[in-house]
């Protein structure tokens, strides 16, 4: 499948109406199912999948390093994707064990109280490394990600997520439909590629939910940055998490939430 | 709790940083439970939450009317939001014998296909109405709709979900950080105000994906407005069900994707 379209419209306006051609993004459901059971249907752009299974497998802790995968395969079925893992035999019996955990006679099947301590997770700390990131790198960040989003180019219409090496700017970069979408992809290529997240940021076209800083903490990323705002929630994550969050970076300058240490922030400006 | 926080932050630019205070959204997970059991935790904003619950619950078909709802109530614990329902006895029964269909060992527990045709419901076709609105309306409504956003206006960080009445303008509108949830709030206000979903348009300042136009066509609403793109999929099930859908609506203009007669194009200026 592509992940644009051409499609038919009406361009309607003070002056009257005329037939246009729009350059849409594709949008089709992908089942992530592990030994044989979905863990989750998302609604996804149908590019790099073989990044996003792996990502949100990573991110949702499945598994923890790519050698946990017996095998993988993308599966086009007619009514959407399937991408289909098999796992080493000490992560199946985690996530059978996770799964027996989260049973009742159904869906989710806890009650609501056990359910919000499911969803608000523990989140592992990043480590304090010494990398360090310039004040210009992170304002002109979102700027740098732009050159890197062909999708988005299209069809004005799809969210991004990069990597920023200090220095060297975006190394690598994915588009999606959704915000997460995007940010799994990103770290399944990384992860792939062999890129550690803790050298470097993650820029975000987006806002900063907390679904957001947990897939970041999980990849052990300790630098966010993205073009829109924060939620306050996610911010005090973000603060516990050891993360630094840099947001509303766009035109040259942005806002440092949290963990300012990585950041040259020329802060003795400061009156 | 309250939908939006002061944070305090550093505020960088080229020449310099000083110490600022943002408004920024919260955001809170609200577990939505029925009999006792949770059907899913969503990450929302605090505000209109029995709207939000009653909005997800007809949209996810859970109940098709209000009376079918024998209690609700909303409590906090100390992780987030409950809301909780209790059922009248033959929806009771509809969600069990849906929970029995999806059922495994697990969390989800149905393999790849089955997850995809589950994820690929059918939607119901939205009544032909003779209910019209007029190009001029339609090209001003996410406009109108700024007039309704009390939390985007302090944070400029949320999305909005209105209700246009032709002759009438916007008639109600919800917040919320996520555009789903937004969409859901509206629905749930509607179907509590006594107002039918088929007699205007929904106004979005998002973009339309798969499932905006499933919740509309639940919701019984023939027209959808937003500010910005359809994905294609989102196009090929509105088309599908019968629904008219205008998209990129801003600054006086509009793009037009699927069924036009319910509005007054001007298409006699097409060349």
């Amino acid at each position: 499948m592509i992940p644009v379209l051409s499609h038919p419209g009406l361009a309607v306006g003070r002056d009257g109406a005329r037939a246009v051609t729009r350059s849409l993004p594709e949008e089709v459901p992908v089942a992530l199912s592990f030994d044989g059971e979905t863990l989750a249907v998302m609604m996804a752009s149908p590019a790099d999948l073989t990044d996003f299974a792996h990502g949100f497998a990573l991110s949702e802790g499945v598994i923890e390093t790519l050698d946990q995968v017996e095998s993988f395969e993308v599966v086009t079925h007619p009514n959407g994707i399937e991408a289909r893992f098999t796992l080493s035999d000490d992560r199946s019996e985690a996530l059978a064990a996770r799964r027996r955990r989260m049973t009742g006679p159904v869906g989710c099947g806890l009650c609501g109280i056990d359910s919000l301590d499911q969803a608000v997770r523990d989140l592992p700390s990043v480590a304090d490394t010494t990398m360090r990131i310039a004040r210009a790198e992170i304002a002109a960040a979102t700027d740098a990600l732009t050159h890197h989003q062909p999708i988005h180019d299209q069809t004005r219409a799809v969210h991004a997520a990069g990597f920023l090496r200090p220095g060297e700017g975006i190394v690598m970069a994915r588009e999606d439909v959704g915000r997460h979408n995007a940010l799994d992809k990103l770290i399944g290529a990384l992860a792939q590629a062999g890129i550690e997240a803790a050298s470097g940021a993650i820029v975000l076209t987006s806002r900063i939910s907390v679904e957001m800083v947990q897939k970041a903490a999980m990849a052990g990323c300790p630098v966010l940055i993205a073009a829109s705002a924060p939620t306050a929630h996610a911010l005090r994550l973000a603060e516990g998490a050891g993360m630094t969050v840099a947001a509303f970076a766009r035109g040259g300058r942005f806002d440092l939430y949290s963990h300012p240490q990585r950041i040259e922030t020329g802060a003795s400006d400061v009156a």
